[in-house]
């Protein structure tokens, strides 16, 4: 869902990131939308029976294309797709509106689009996860040897040393980039199913095509098995969560009485001018607990019935795209503030 | 937590609602804020010991004062309101700084600020629901008559008349309406706390002043309790899920071969021409469902630690406008969908 | 669900209260379920139609009825309720089977029944409420008085006492029990809606004396408008969340570097005999966070198609005995937490 | 949590497993706890300078040990650990006791005891899910061919055939069969941390003959990352989905009108004989919500602060157990509901 106070200029960048919001804005889905369209022309050309020529003419189109306004059709349609083939194929000739999307069906294209973006967006996210565990090293050589008392449910434990909590940060983070490879192997299928997910013979060809023409690979529909994108949601929730961990030992070690860790900079207060809030490290545990939340509603869309369920699907559309928005801001969190870390322990 | 895809232009109104959004947005928020401070102002003139011609001065900044963009050090400080105080004293005398403010704390700005917000858009609901009900006594009064299957546990169970399922609904959402009253009644609190949520006599003589310039009631401080907003997200929850309930009910009552409902327009399909497909009931389940789910989150915020807790206060911005804003959608689809019923019920 | 890691024996009382398990168990839910069909053989007499002779033995056989397993049938039926009536007519001549639970139907005796276990949970809880702020109260009277530093997002604010922060608890608890009685006020609501939810004159009338039989209040029937049980829910989550809240504090407080806080007692551990690990706060803090995100659960439950939902009314059950028993058990920490506690606040 | 209704003998198993449960049960857990210890004293012996005689001696006590009631120690405790350990050095030679859990913490015994319940879970479950693959295959070559119509966003899409839908239920079960392998070999992972989660290269040695003696796997410490656990509850929310939308098909199939399912048996109702409610495929979609639900709960337990957090440790308690179950208990009302299949599809 929209969130006008969130994304009110008032927060400035706190709870958004504008680079995965690119990711899923409208330029880029309409960009995948007719990546799959034109991937689409070419396979009915090259398998489908489409003469060559009304395929070009085709090609030439979507090449040439320049959305329309789709939300009023969205409106009525739920989505944007219908509204987009039919302005596609305005005005061409019959066969030229032929070697359109023929065949294929809104949710071929929508998946497919989503499943681009999803993976731009995980290409992004490892990039920044690279930048927090160097971070965290760096840290790690800097006050690694510096003395920390061990605390376990919140009690002094022994003393030991910040080694022994920030590579404990590191490992769960490497834990989550060694989960990434078989998450993206698994996500990069696209979604070739038709009207109602029947693939014939020249279905899997057209598939295959399609697949290949975007960088993905192909295998069986999967229409109404919604496992890729709650298991995307489920690595999302991985990595905040070990942020949100990261920003609560630090909120405690900032805590006066404590004095664990010293932080340049810091919010400051309208009331009390000594204070030095740790604000991204609050940040980072309250979009922990949002991303984990926001699982156990995306989580319902694995209940899609029969061929295609619109509720289901919609609610895939409102949680993902916010929870990966919500992971990246924690990632630039943590960035910001590992940074800012003049001193990690010290003496007991 | 921003939705770059949803609140794309792609998808049109179907998830969004500008009016609600309108209320949480920048414009809206800023007004509030301000007139906390006048109020503020008042009351530190009032019975704070703060000269007349002072106060009158600072009433003058407040009233012509041009917000600047306060993202930047919202970036830093967590929330907007430090930068938007250090704004309205920049530049004047220190007497006149000292009659803008001082003695309050960010939380009070902000947490009366989202009441107002909120009272605005419970007016907003309200008038909606009210026409929404009013949608169904006109169904009621058109087809009540009509002979209807009743179904429990998804099977026939007897013959009845479309009555029994409409009056339902509406019965219902009447019930919403009734819990207005006393919501609003516990919302309408005007948020005194200062520094660190005490009060002395002249805080509570303070507190009573700007509660009436604010059209608000007075009571404690609520800083750590945050009951009220869990409760106003409650509210949302049970409209939500009751829409939620009718478009479940349209969309199986639109299935054919049971065809108990004919509805105008509908949505199209990009490979299905026949195809006529209830959006607005699906969009209704879906828009129940996330409701529902945010419950779970918004709720965690009532673990707030000590005396203001940065990371839980964040959970409620991140949720709750949307909870509205979801719920104001769905009103708005169950007030179209309710309109384009050309019959209900029919010859069993 | 049931949990059996939670429930063995192995954790003690940790997470379970046996007193509200008890109003959820099976032997009151079936002393609940044998007084509605009492006062419905009752009102069938006084309304129905049906002889005073049959019905007297029909009420004999109910007041003398012990319970078969109903277990095996529950497989099949999805609840005990029809079991449990063929049990009660068997043997009985026509006329007296006649006088058992006719008109009425399953929901009708589950969903009263559990009205009348959740009064009873209320009752109980709020006696336990009741306890937790008297508690609270002799703590601030003892110890009100001693320094606190307030703290704001996790930092050092201001020197206060403690009456500050106790009084905080304080006040949410004691607004939570002003809530009962309207909460208790709304679900004290008998359910008569025979099989399909539809009450003519003679149910009316039917309804009205259940409902005093059973010392409840009768309106419209609500099969399909779950808002009373998702309103119960909420009041749960806020008082477990105030609960958590309160055991955060605790736990915060209790830190070694802090020191505001000495509790008798405490937890051991099998590896470093020095600590005293404050096991009520963090199961305070726990149960909250479970509670909560019970609620996002429960609330799906409001999507109740059609004229009775088995998939939705299940939902309910799977959650909200859980909440009560939580809420419950969170109470009973807060009651042992707070006796413990040796010294609250000190020399800054 | 303790759920007292749904544990109730008044619900048959409809919400429960009995084989589930035992795996998470006091007898098993103690069994995986006391292997643990065994192995721990084996370690000692092997390569922690503890005497032969010694470590032979507290293996023989570990091997003959009959527990005590560890219920009021846990209360005080946390968990059932520390007591346990207590009663297996009562009465023992100093030598002796130091051949039992030293240097081992708690939290290594219940991690490590949880993970082995958790892989005796998944090898039930995935004997469950083969069968009710075989059913549906059953039932694809047995009604494959038979016309269905084709539903698309609740909406008569195209007329397909029955494999269709059935085939699409199979591949989305094959798919989470193919995730176990990996699953398994991450979960396969021996906890051993000591008291603070700090692992020498003696302790390295340790963990290693300790995961040889219960078949796992070593690798670093992960006492604060609970990723493991959150990828079973994912795992566990993509099959009770699965199970939940075949449910959710199954009750739209059996409606009458639409009749393209014939089921045997089936539940009956108190208030109208003629009605055959399919009560499994319901309960597959209220368990199916629940698990997706308690996802959102159980990855708060991710924000796990310090070097052990009680409090987000008993949420993995209070959940994961609870949504194997469900599961467990799904896949035992998909045997059921397939087997209980008359005919599928039929005449359009």
């Amino acid at each position: 869902m929209t969130n006008a106070f969130t994304s009110s200029g008032l927060f400035g960048g706190l709870f958004c990131d504008p680079s995965v919001a690119a990711q899923f804005g409208s330029a880029a889905m309409l960009r995948h939308m007719l990546a799959f369209e034109a991937a689409w022309t070419g396979a009915l050309r090259d398998c489908g029976g489409v003469p060559a020529a009304d395929a070009a003419q085709a090609l030439a189109v979507i090449a040439g294309f320049i959305p329309p306004d789709l939300g009023a059709d969205s409106d009525r349609d739920g989505l944007p797709v219908p509204a987009l083939v039919a302005a596609l194929r305005a005005g061409q000739p019959a066969p030229v509106t032929r070697a359109i999307h023929s065949g294929a069906t809104s949710q071929d294209v929508l998946d497919t689009a989503m499943v681009l973006a999803c993976l731009a967006v995980l290409d992004d996210l490892a990039g920044r996860l690279t930048g927090v565990i160097g971070r965290i090293e760096n840290l790690n050589t800097r006050c690694g040897a510096n003395p920390l008392m061990a605390r376990t449910r919140m009690q002094a434990a022994l003393p030991a040393t910040v080694s022994l909590r920030v590579d404990a940060w590191r490992r769960a983070l490497a834990g989550h980039q060694d989960r990434l490879g078989p998450l993206r192997q698994d996500m990069a299928q696209v979604q070739v199913g038709g009207a109602i997910g029947l693939r014939d013979a020249q279905g899997d060809a057209m598939a295959a095509h399609v697949a290949q023409a975007l960088g993905l690979q192909t295998g069986p529909v999967w229409h109404s098995d919604r496992s890729r994108f709650v298991a995307l949601g489920h690595w999302l929730v991985l990595v905040a969560g070990t942020l949100g961990k990261i920003g609560q030992d630090v909120a405690l070690m900032a805590q006066q009485g404590i004095d664990d860790i010293i932080l340049q900079g810091g919010g400051g207060s309208s009331a009390m001018a000594h204070k030095h809030n740790p604000i991204s490290a609050e940040v980072m545990v309250t979009l922990a607990r949002y991303t984990a939340g926001q699982q156990g509603i995306l989580a319902q869309a694995m209940v899609h019935e029969q061929e295609r369920s619109g509720a289901a699907w919609a609610l895939e559309w409102l949680t993902l795209p916010a929870m990966a928005e919500a992971t990246a801001a924690a990632l630039r969190h943590a960035d910001r503030l590992l940074a800012s870390v003049d001193r990690l322990g010290g003496p007991l």
